[in-house]
């Protein structure tokens, strides 16, 4: 029997995972473009050429841009949306969700004005219960392109849970299924605020020990502030914590890195947030500072990064005012 | 008042951390080689040509060959022999050491024929109770070089860790307090069989998504093996574990990344393994795969290492066979 998918949002991660479902023989696809011209052009051309150039669209795969034509009797939703935009976009199918169809999220972020994470939004307005986040070390471009993938599903109902993990899963991407919702999303939200620290370092040119050493006092932040807002601490060691960590702040592809790295090198701020899709943690900064003042989470790495984004301090003056901390024990 | 360090090893890490603490007014160094012909030069050119080009060593610095003339009134020992050559190494010092002098390993590694620890191998052979074990995040040649670095000192004694993290300390070699001598120890050396699949993986071109994915399973994997061995886990989420596995993985210096990336790229076993020093994760790899075995510890990545390096298994098909294991939940 065949499965439909309707996935929501055709940028990189969203038409990489399109595409990826559409492999499979009993998969039809919808990817829907918020954009009537750009869906135009993806289904002219079959190529998301400016984001996933040379990966061509399955002919199971079909580009929409009408909601209701795109989510019409799909048996499960793909929500990929940028945070920034979630709310809005998804306001445009309210009326079309049917109780029984799973929403899966592959969005990492947190809305700054409610501190909601994405799967919260999308209870909040499609009405539904039935929702699974997917999260990992997954550059669009190498699942785009078959390389191995491992990520982890997460769902309140552990039969969806496993139904994603069979039905999103090949051998070269690898589901594995998680219990704690809350912390895969937060860990895949505030990685990106550390995926900027470790821009900002490369941009400097601290080297690998310093980085290192970043990264593994912002993974201590990441635990500490998801702990203190619900989550298990063990999220933060697997694959949606360091993993994702991991390939946020080392590979060349990483957007929120490339932010870091661009106002370590100099340029000034302004220019670095300019352009039409802001890198998801200079938005998680702003929405996790709030949280940090307000509950008194010690967080100095998250917090530099805000002042640097939000409050126009120097990169070198963020990092070094981290380096001149009283030293201590390593757990404290 | 002045004191004396006796730093026994002059390979890079072990002149990078003389050069270091030489820095300080109040410190006198002496510099040991194993080798009188090799101190000579060291000491003509004040500067290790090989390992650290371009780094000369400070006036307070000696170099000495003489195992008596090295350690005679030290107030403090640095161990910074490689794990194959130390218990034989020390032999050399054996009835010089006094039970009030601190000895401080820098050495990562297991020993073959009986598992122990350097520490513990320190602890044998010179018959001293006063070690302490200092790791995390630190290339020889970023440290030499003066770039920032974070690390921690583990101790039984808790007062000579933070005499550690004094006398070593600088404003950009930030040492951290550790309570877990054992787990500092074992992550040191386990990190160094998954920097050499991390090495594999990148050879065979396998993208940041599996390299991210393979890392963050390797840290389970040292963190079960850890803990079975009396460690504790928070440790291997740390500077000496996840930190330390980072630069390991990520950076180019690192000498059993590139033991994997050579037999990725499809170089013969006995031509990557050839030369004068062989990477410490080779043997260590030996050395955990017994204990693997023997207590029935699950660590699919570590014996994959081992099958490779010891067994002549082609590196495609051990990480197809990591890559085709049943699919599970995360934490199983």
């Amino acid at each position: 029997m065949s499965i439909t998918f309707a996935v929501l949002g055709s940028g990189g991660w969203g038409t990489a995972v399109a595409c990826l479902l559409a492999q499979h023989p009993n998969h039809r696809v919808r990817l829907w473009s918020a954009h009537p011209e750009h869906a135009a052009l993806l289904d002219a051309a079959r190529e998301n050429t400016r984001l996933l150039p040379g990966v061509k669209l399955p002919d199971a795969l079909r580009v929409e841009f009408d909601a209701a034509e795109a989510v019409a009797g799909a048996d499960c939703w793909v929500s990929a949306v940028p945070t920034a935009y979630l709310r809005a976009t998804l306001h445009r199918f309210s009326g079309l969700c049917r109780p029984d169809v799973p929403v899966v999220s592959l969005t990492k972020g947190l809305e700054v004005a409610t501190f909601r994470r994405p799967s919260e939004i999308i209870c909040d307005v499609l009405g539904t219960e039935r929702v699974a986040v997917l999260s990992g070390p997954s550059h669009a471009e190498e699942v785009a392109r078959g390389m191995p993938t491992s990520l982890a599903v997460a769902a309140p109902d552990g039969g969806l849970a496993m139904w994603v993990q069979q039905r999103f899963g090949t051998d070269r991407f690898r589901v594995y299924t998680n219990n704690d919702l809350v912390g895969v999303e937060l860990a895949g939200a505030l990685k990106n605020v550390i995926g900027i620290a470790a821009g900002v370092c490369d941009g400097l040119g601290f080297g690998d020990n310093a980085k290192a050493a970043m990264l593994t006092r912002g993974l201590v932040e990441m635990t500490r502030f998801g702990v203190a807002h619900g989550a298990e601490p063990a999220t933060f060691s697997g694959l949606t914590g360091i993993g994702d960590l991991m390939t946020t702040c080392f590979s060349p592809h990483g957007r929120n890195r490339r932010v870091g790295y661009r106002l370590g090198k100099g340029e000034p701020l302004a220019e670095v947030l300019a352009g039409p899709q802001v890198a998801e943690g200079v938005l998680t900064a702003k929405s996790v500072h709030e949280r940090v003042v307000r509950s008194g989470i010690e967080a100095p790495i998250m917090t530099g990064v805000y002042e640097v984004l939000h409050n126009g301090k120097p990169p070198l003056a963020a990092v070094q005012d981290l380096m001149s901390r009283s030293l201590k024990h390593e757990r404290g």
